[in-house]
């Protein structure tokens, strides 16, 4: 098996499931920090800062730093700094999501804007959608933080930010460019913090359709692990496949 | 030109334009009952009752009975009815809605539903969307007034019923069964107030995607009028064309 010098983590299913530790990922960071190897956790949700999903994580003593976070806040206010310079932003979000865009220098407006962006937000209103819909209708450049289509809560599946954002694509006819996982956008910006090249990291996730994706998609290395939303008899069925794959992280030799 | 023996009427782009009359739609209205022909006004707008839809009209100089209109509601609540009886309806949507499903028997629920019904909510909250997709995927029947992608207002078009049902559609994964134009469900339920055989009545209206499919769907015949929606121009590019057409209601003779 071969090794590889840093490591970008998903958390939600990987780490933990919702607020409940997975053991064999609180190990697998531990040795990553025994063996000095930097690693990076890439999260789709986008209502957190990296701060707090830190704070999460040491709650569940998993060792984690804000540097080592990359949300998709983080990286979609990166993006537009990038594509836009520093832009007035049309901003549907939580508190993650307006506070990382005001770190990377942009404003949030309701008035004229340069980009419009969406992650989920749980105060929602028609209002708040019908402007959106209005500055993608005038061309304005629209992008998401994410497409998850829903979120697990106690009492099942909820909207994710993928099916807020259809109400925008619906009434406007235009399709987001959006930053998480399954695209490139945001491990790009995770790469970026481990400065390594990308045949030298490992990608490691639950999600096939996300964390594994975004691998393939990134050209990174992945490893998908039985401890979350994919299970192994769906592997087959799946045109390409993830580098490795373990039960437990606790069989993953770093 | 043949003749009909009965009408069903769009309203917005065939009789009005936003608080704006539609001369020669309010001067067909005038004709018809001149005539004594009867006719229906049928409309996806699922946010007023057929009385406050009548009293609208009778403003603009329209000559209106409640009973001579089908609004999406109506036609919602009388189809829960005939296929699954009284029931607990968890319901999204305004005024018009909840008055439909009371006035037909039904009761509305936040709490265990037999039927999900979703029109048009401009006070939707996330809440609201989560409930009704934990209630959907739960298995509850899952209808939708009306598939409206957008509505015109005066800075341009919103989100219409058709992009908030995008949201529960895209987290739970299920289609709902529309009511509105172009289904034929209202259309039989207009039908049946005009106590006429398909063959002698005539669908007058400004869409061709709304109307005039309903219309075709129904197996009734058609006139689309230029006065709204769908220009001369683009009708060449449909696969099946309306009977009849005009530039202006005026040129119809009844």
């Amino acid at each position: 098996m071969r090794t590889y010098k840093g490591y970008l983590l998903d958390l939600d299913g990987t780490m933990y499931r919702g607020n409940e530790v997975i053991e064999a990922g609180r190990r697998l960071v531990h040795r990553l920090n025994e063996a000095g190897i930097p690693h990076v956790f890439v999260t789709n949700n986008s209502s957190k800062t990296p701060e707090e999903a830190a704070e999460k994580l040491r709650l569940l003593d998993i060792p984690a730093r804000k540097e080592q976070v990359m949300t998709s806040s983080l990286a979609a206010a990166r993006y537009i700094t990038r594509h836009f310079g520093e832009s007035r932003v049309y901003t549907i979000g939580e508190h993650g999501l307006h506070s990382a865009l005001k770190e990377e220098g942009h404003t949030t407006t309701r008035g004229h804007s340069d980009v419009v962006l969406m992650g989920i937000d749980r105060s929602i209103s028609y209002e708040k959608l019908a402007q959106a819909s209005l500055h993608v209708r005038r061309g304005v450049p629209f992008l998401a933080t994410n497409a998850d289509k829903a979120i697990p809560v106690e009492e099942g599946m909820v909207p994710g930010n993928g099916a807020l954002v259809s109400v925008v694509e619906t009434a406007s006819g235009k399709t987001p460019t959006y930053i998480g996982k399954p695209e490139s956008v945001i491990m790009e910006e995770a790469l970026a913090m481990l400065q390594l090249q990308k045949k030298e990291v490992l990608m490691v996730g639950d999600n096939y359709d996300t964390d594994i994706q975004a691998g393939i998609r990134a050209d990174i290395d992945t490893l998908l692990v039985f401890s979350g939303v994919t299970s192994s008899g769906e592997l087959p069925h799946k045109e390409k496949q993830p580098a490795h794959t373990c039960d437990s992280l606790d069989e993953w030799e770093i």
